[in-house]
């Protein structure tokens, strides 16, 4: 399991009321938009905001897969804290390791796998040597 | 309270899971989304698709004022019926009424006032004659 | 328009990719979600977090009514502040003021009318003692 | 890539407004929770409406493990089609298999991984041997 001090960056939020569902847990599909958040505040930090900062130069970033594993479970009002690095950087993909935390207990984990692609014929674009050079640098803090 | 017969469209639609809270009810900000979702599908029976068969011309639709009562609880799996109709039909305003019910019992009502404007400086626009006369004849059956 | 200066709380919050549509705006009807999100803070910055803090006792808090009210359009990743604020304390009801602010701009306000009911019969039953006391000293500051 | 004949269920839903992000497809997210929706009609279909047909006897199914990979985008408006089957039956976990197609054309695809646990202990637990039947001859048509 992903150790909370492997990520050099974290993201907290507190679970929301339209989040919970009826067996009081936050529903599964949610951490997903969690990584998403988390990721979001991620390129913040890295002085990169989604989208303008992250894609310029005619490429962008696809979504090309997700998966998350869970280990337990997030309620109504937890604060919970998510960790965020770059787990692989390929020529033109970007792969980000997500864990959701809560008070140290990792409840769920996972990567997002991005392309970068050009918009018009999603074919695959090398990464820009800057992004890649800004990730490098953010990571290794 | 508003009659089930009154409405010239009638959407129907099952409760998801990811729309009931901790409570076993629907969340009362969801009856919002499917008032959404009931006026989009009698725009569409109108033959005047959501965005671009209603807003040709130039000017677009802005929502101005949401309410909602609420006199009963939808819960996981329930089939609703989401009835629509046009309140109202101002200069440059459209106001429509509707209504979520669960085997004839009215769970919810409420009504969405939109106004029409110019996209870019806000100022409102008269509604076209076409769309006028499009809901008018939807309407009367 | 309510101004700023008239809550005795604020919630601040920034927008979420999920909630911005094709139009690049906060869909109308995430703004009730936003209503929600700030009363329950309100009511925790009050030391009545919801729902155990806030309905002891017997009866319980319904949604009976929301309206919003629209004047401008939230973006992504726009920094907001929701303000809330006891409007009304009747006997059995309790309606909240609340409006969404950017940058000093109303965005969106509205009002949420909540009963205290009895959870079987759906009775109202006198708001407790205790929580009028609560509200009316947090909102007098 | 999963062929659609692969599937002895199919679900069809249209895009919702809410679920259409500001570039104009349906975020990545929404796909997990459209999963989460066929699945729920896949069971309900099998007899077994979740949670209370599916989980009898003690035992809670949990979601374990969820992955998704994209292959193009949905857009508002699209009539999408979910395919569900059992990919595989555990001792005491069930892997399901989902793709999202649009007039044949693979969107997303993915695993959902479910383990029978008991909800007090978050022990494995053997799966019904009625479900175990159920799910059999569901998905031999």
């Amino acid at each position: 399991m992903t150790e909370s001090q492997d990520f050099p960056f974290h993201h907290r939020l507190r679970v929301r009321w339209t989040e919970v569902d009826m067996q009081g847990v936050v529903f599964f599909g949610h951490y997903v938009t969690y990584f998403d958040l988390a990721m979001a505040e991620y390129f913040r930090a890295m002085g990169r905001p989604y989208p303008d900062g992250l894609v310029a130069g005619g490429g962008d970033l696809f979504v090309k897969k997700v998966d998350c594993e869970y280990f337990g479970s997030a309620r109504y009002d937890d604060l919970l804290d998510i960790g965020v690095r770059t787990a692989r950087l390929g020529r033109s993909s970007l792969t980000l390791a997500v864990a959701v935390t809560r008070d140290g207990e990792t409840l769920a984990a996972g990567e997002v796998v991005y392309v970068h692609a050009d918009p018009e014929s999603r074919q695959s674009v090398p990464l820009p040597e800057d992004l890649r050079a800004s990730i490098e640098a953010f990571d290794a803090g």
